[in-house]
C-alpha cells in the first residue's frame, strides 16, 4: 500500500476558510484560547501519528488479524506500541472533559483527527473510538463516583471502553434484548446475559477494558423502555484505584469477518457481573443515544476516511500507470502508452471519487460544527438551531458518508484493474474495512427511518428548516462564473422540499410509506446537502486560488459534482413518488 | 451458509415460456434431436451436482483457499474429484463440438448450468470456465493436428485450459505486451515472457494444463495487430497422446486476493516454453475475441449467480429472523417480533435483489439465445439479426450483469445486518467473490467503450436497431392490467433512442465524448434492457398464473421494476447530456 499523506492543506481549508470555525471558538467560553494556529498544529501532530506510525502497519495488521486463545485476544504486531503512543498524545480523549484530563477539542477538529486516524487504519481506530463514545456516555449519565473512578484513565488511555447492546436474537431491535440485572446488597447490580459483535470487547492492548451494557431489570417494563444501562469492569477497581478481582464477563469467541480483521469483534458471556447503573432505571436507551450523534458522525467519518485513502491510492496509480491511448495526443508519446488519467473514463471514477471524499470531508465539518454550536453556544437560540441541524443531518452523516464512502472505495478498486483485487495493494483492503461501517451503529436503513420518520415526519417537516435556510444563505450571494451551477442547486432544493412536502401528505394514508421510501429519501437529501457544501466551498476558494493554487480544483469539481452527480436525484424521485405501492403487492410467499 | 437450490422452475419458465428455445432448436440441424424434456433432465443433472457436490463445499473452499509450495498449487479438499464429478458428467464440454466428445448443447441451456455453478462457487467453476473457453478457441482456430492431440482431453476435462494475456505492464493494453514466440526449427515455437493473473494456470485438479498463450513473432508490427496466439502445454504430448517431458512454463507465484480463493490465479514464467501457432500469425487477437461472446456472457453469469445465491439467503433470513414490529399488527404477534419482510425498506431489498436476479436470468438466456441463433441459423438474415444483437447485449450481459451482480450481494449482506459481515453465513463471500467478474475479462469500463465506441458509434447506431425493434414488437401487443407499465417501457426506449442520436451527434466535435459517458450510457442501456425482459416475462406469465401459482409475483415483480428500479435512468441522463465537459477541466496536477 502507498505511503498515505493527510491532507493538511485542504482540512485547513474547510475549518478556516469554508466554516470559519475560529469564529465560533471565539464566541465560546470553552474553546476561546483555542485558535487556528493551534488546531493546525494539533491537526499536524495527529498526522504524524497516522502517516509513520498507524497507516505503515494496517496491512500487516489486516493480514494477522486478531487472534483468540482460552479466553484471550492478541492484537496484531505494533498495535500495543502503537495504541500506548495514541495514548499518551491524549488522542483518546480528543473530546473529553478536560476536567478528566481530556483535550476538550471541539468536534469540528476532531472530524479531520477522525478521518486520518480512519484513513491510516480504521481497525485500529476502533479501540480508542469506542473508549471516546464510552467516556462521553460516562460523563454525561454516570454519577461522581463512577465518574471519579473510571474517566481519568480512560481519557489518558489506561483502560478502554466498550459498548455491549447487540444480543444474538436482538440487533436493531434492542426492545427485546433478555440480559438481566439483579440487584445487589451493595447497591451494585448482577448482570448475565450474552452480548455479540462488541467491539474492542476483549484485547491485549491495556489493563482493563470498561464495558457499558444494555440489561433489564427485574422489574423493567416491555420493550425499549425497559432498559437500563451498566457500568460492568474486566476486572474490579479497588478505592485506590488500583485492579482488583476478574469480574464475571468473559470472552466467548471472535468474529471471523470480511474485514476489519485487526479489530477484536467479541461475543461477551456476562455471568453475574458486577455492575453499576448508569442514569436512571429504564432510562438506559436514551442515555446510549446521546452519545449517538457524536458517534455516528464518526462511523460516518469512517467511510470517508477509507474513501479518502483509497482515492489518494488511486490518483497516484492512474498517473504512474501506462495503459493505452487517449483520443489527444499527448506529451507520453515517446512512451509505449499514456498515463490512465489521460481517459475519460478513468477521469470519471477519480473525479467521482475527488467529489464525494472533498464534499464528505466538507460535509463532515458542517456537521462538526454544528456539534460544536449546540454543545458550547451560550444563546439558546443558536444552540437550538444547531440542535436541529444536528437531529436532521446525523442520520445523513451515518448512512451517505459510509454508503458513498464504499462507493468510492470500490471506484478506487476499479482504477487499478486486478492489482485493485489484489491485496498487496491495499486498495481491497479498503472496501471491505469499509463495507463495516454501512452496517453497524444502526445499519443505513435504519438511519434513513431515522431521517424520514423520527426527524422530518416526526417534526411536520419543520426539522428541515434549519438546512434549507442555510441553502438559500448562500443562493442570495451566486458566484459569477457558477451561475448554471447555482440555479442546478436552487432546483434540486425546490424538488427536495417538494418531495419533502409530498411524502408528508401521504403519511396519514399509508402507515407503510416511511419505511418504504426512506432509503431514496436519504439520498435525495445526501445529493443536495453535498451540492450546498460544493457551492459553499467553491465560492470561497475561488478568490484564495492565486495565493493558494491548490485551490484550482475546487471550482472545476463543483462544477463536476453539480453536472454528473447531483443528477443522480432524478433517479430517485420516481421510487419515492411509487411510495410504498410495488412493496406490498407481493404477499410473504411470493418473493 | 444456506444448502443452495436451484430454481429449476424459473430456468424453465425462462426457456420454455418465455424465449421458446425449443422453436429455435427444431429449426436447427445440430439441434434437432433436441428438446423440453431432455433439456429439464440435463438442468435437473447439473442442479444436482451443484446442490449436492459444489455447493457444500464452497465456504470451507474459500476458508482453506489455494497454496503454493515449490511451483505447485494445491486445490482445496474436495476439489478434485468435484472436478472428476464434473468432468465425466461431460459439463466440461457442455456447448463444445460433438466431433470431439462434446455435449454440443446450446448456450440458452449452457447459461443455466453456468448461473447454478457460479451461484455454487465461483471459484470451482473457473477451472472448467477457462477451460471451455480454450476449447472453443482450439476447435475454431487451431490446425486439425492441435486439435486432433487437445480437444478430446480437453473436453472430456482430463486436461483443462488457460488464456494468458496480462502481462505486469500490460493489462487492458494488449498492444504492448512482450511475451516473444521464436521459431524452432521444427515449426514450434519457444515463447518467453511472463503472465500474470492467469486463473488455473497451475493446479493439481489433472495431469496437464493446455496454456493459450499471446505473444509477438520477431516479425510483428507494433501494437494489437502484432499480436499471435500460441497453444503452450504444461507437459509436451507424446504422438500416442500420452504425457511426455515438462515444457518450459512455471508458476512463480499465486495471487493473494479479496476473492475467489479458491481459484489459482498465477503468475506463469514462460522460458522459451515449446508452443504452436493457432491461427494466423499476428491476428492473435482476433482469435482470442472470437470466444470472447461467449466468455463474456459467462462472466457477466458470474455475477448472476452471485447475485442468485444471495437472494435466495436473504430471503430466508428476512422469513426467520425476528426484529422489530410492521407498520400493521401481524400475525406473529404472539412472538417477540415479526419477522424481516414485513419491513418496508427489507422489502425494497428483496425485491431489488429479485429483479435484478430473475431480470438477469431472463437477460442472460436472451443473449443465450441470440448466440445460438447465430450459430446454429441457416438463414442469413436470421443469422446476422442474431449477430447483431450479440455484439450489442455482449457488453452489457458482462458490465450490467456484474454490476448489478455486486449491488445485489452487497444488498444480500445489508439483509443480514451485522450476520452480513461474518463469514460463517457465507454472504460476505458472494460480495468478495462476485467482485471480481467486474474486473477480470475487460473491465466493465472496457465493456462501456466497446459497447458505445465500436458498437454503437461504430455502426453510427445501426446496432441499436434489432433490440429497439424486439421492444417494439412487444410494445405493439400490450397486456391488460400494465398500461403504466407499457407506457413506462416506450418512454425509456424513446429516452435511449433520444440519448443515443444526441450522442452520436457529438462524436465528431468532441473526441473525448464516448469514453466519458459510456458508463452512464451503458446502465442506459442495461435498465431499458431488464424492463423489456421484465414485461416480456410478465405478459409470458400472467396467462399461465393459475397452472402454475409460483408465477404469481411475476407481473408483481415486474410492476416493482418499472416503478422502482427503471426511474434511475433519469439520474444517468443529466451526466450523458453533460458529455466530457466536466472531466477535462482539471489539469493532471488538479486532481
Amino acid at each position: 500500500m502507498a505511503d498515505y499523506r493527510v491532507p493538511r492543506e485542504d482540512m485547513q481549508f474547510v475549518l478556516q476558510d469554508v466554516f470559519k470555525v475560529e469564529q465560533d471558538w471565539a464566541q465560546f467560553a470553552e474553546l476561546s484560547e483555542l485558535d487556528m494556529d493551534t488546531a493546525v498544529a494539533i491537526i499536524d501532530e495527529g498526522a504524524k501519528l497516522a502517516e509513520t506510525l498507524i497507516a505503515p502497519n494496517a496491512r500487516a495488521a489486516d493480514e494477522e488479524g486478531v487472534k483468540f486463545e482460552n479466553g484471550t485476544v492478541t492484537t496484531p504486531k505494533g498495535y500495543k506500541e502503537n495504541f500506548k503512543q495514541l495514548a499518551e498524545g491524549g488522542w483518546v480523549g480528543v473530546t473529553a472533559n478536560p476536567e478528566f484530563g481530556g483535550m476538550g477539542l471541539p468536534k469540528s477538529i476532531s472530524a479531520q483527527y477522525e478521518e486520518m486516524l480512519c484513513a491510516a487504519d480504521i481497525s485500529f481506530s476502533l479501540y480508542s473510538g469506542l473508549t471516546a463514545g464510552a467516556i462521553m456516555t460516562i460523563d454525561q449519565h454516570a454519577d461522581d463516583n463512577l465518574k471519579a473512578t473510571y474517566l481519568e484513565k480512560m481519557i489518558s488511555g489506561q483502560w478502554t471502553g466498550s459498548m455491549c447492546l447487540t444480543e444474538p436474537h436482538a440487533g436493531t431491535d434492542l426492545g427485546i434484548i433478555r440480559s438481566k440485572a439483579e440487584p445487589n446488597e451493595d447497591g451494585s447490580f448482577a448482570i448475565t446475559g450474552t452480548k455479540i459483535f462488541i467491539t474492542g470487547g476483549e484485547h491485549d492492548l491495556v489493563d482493563n477494558i470498561v464495558h457499558l451494557v444494555l440489561a433489564k431489570l427485574p422489574d423493567a417494563p416491555a420493550g425499549s423502555k425497559g432498559i437500563s444501562l451498566f457500568l460492568v469492569p474486566k476486572f474490579l477497581v479497588q478505592q485506590d484505584g488500583s485492579l482488583g478481582e476478574r469480574n464475571g464477563v468473559h470472552c466467548g469467541s471472535i468474529e471471523h469477518k470480511m474485514g476489519i480483521h485487526a479489530s477484536a469483534t467479541c461475543v461477551l458471556n456476562f455471568d453475574g457481573a458486577k455492575g453499576w447503573l448508569v442514569g436512571e432505571p429504564h432510562r438506559g436507551l436514551p442515555a446510549m443515544f446521546t452519545m449517538m450523534n457524536y458517534e455516528r458522525l464518526g462511523v460516518g467519518i469512517q467511510g470517508l476516511g477509507a474513501a479518502a485513502r483509497s482515492y489518494q491510492n488511486a490518483l497516484d496509480y492512474a498517473q504512474d500507470r501506462l495503459q493505452g491511448r487517449g483520443a489527444k495526443a499527448t506529451s507520453e508519446m515517446e512512451k509505449e502508452a499514456d498515463p490512465l488519467i489521460v481517459h475519460g473514463d478513468v477521469r470519471r471514477m477519480l473525479l467521482t471519487m475527488k467529489a464525494f471524499v472533498e464534499g464528505g470531508r466538507g460535509f463532515s465539518t458542517y456537521v462538526g460544527q454544528q456539534l460544536d454550536i449546540a454543545k458550547y453556544a451560550q444563546d439558546p437560540q443558536q444552540k437550538a438551531r444547531a440542535e436541529a441541524l444536528v437531529q436532521l443531518l446525523t442520520p445523513v452523516a451515518k448512512a451517505f458518508l459510509t454508503d458513498t464512502g464504499f462507493e468510492v472505495t470500490v471506484i478506487g478498486q476499479q482504477v487499478f484493474g486486478g492489482h485493485g483485487f489484489i491485496r498487496e495493494w491495499g486498495q481491497e483492503q479498503l472496501v471491505r474495512d469499509a463495507r463495516i461501517a454501512q452496517i453497524y451503529e444502526g445499519t443505513n436503513g435504519i438511519q434513513a427511518l431515522d431521517l424520514l420518520g423520527r426527524k422530518i415526519a416526526g417534526s411536520r417537516g419543520e426539522l428541515l428548516q434549519p438546512l434549507l435556510q442555510d441553502i438559500q444563505d448562500l443562493l442570495d450571494q451566486p458566484l459569477a462564473g457558477l451561475e448554471v451551477e447555482f440555479k442546478q442547486l436552487a432546483e434540486a432544493t425546490e424538488l427536495l422540499r417538494t418531495i419533502t412536502g409530498e411524502v408528508l401528505n401521504r403519511v396519514g394514508d399509508d402507515e407503510n410509506i416511511i419505511n418504504s421510501v426512506a432509503v431514496e429519501y436519504l439520498y435525495l437529501v445526501g445529493y443536495v446537502a453535498f451540492a450546498y457544501i460544493w457551492l459553499r466551498m467553491a465560492v470561497v476558494a475561488d478568490p484564495l486560488v492565486a495565493e493558494r493554487p491548490y485551490l484550482a480544483s475546487k471550482v472545476k469539481t463543483a462544477k463536476f459534482y453539480m453536472a454528473r452527480i447531483l443528477p443522480r436525484i432524478h433517479g430517485l424521485v420516481g421510487a419515492i413518488r411509487d411510495g410504498s405501492e410495488s412493496l406490498y403487492r407481493h404477499e410473504v410467499g411470493e418473493f
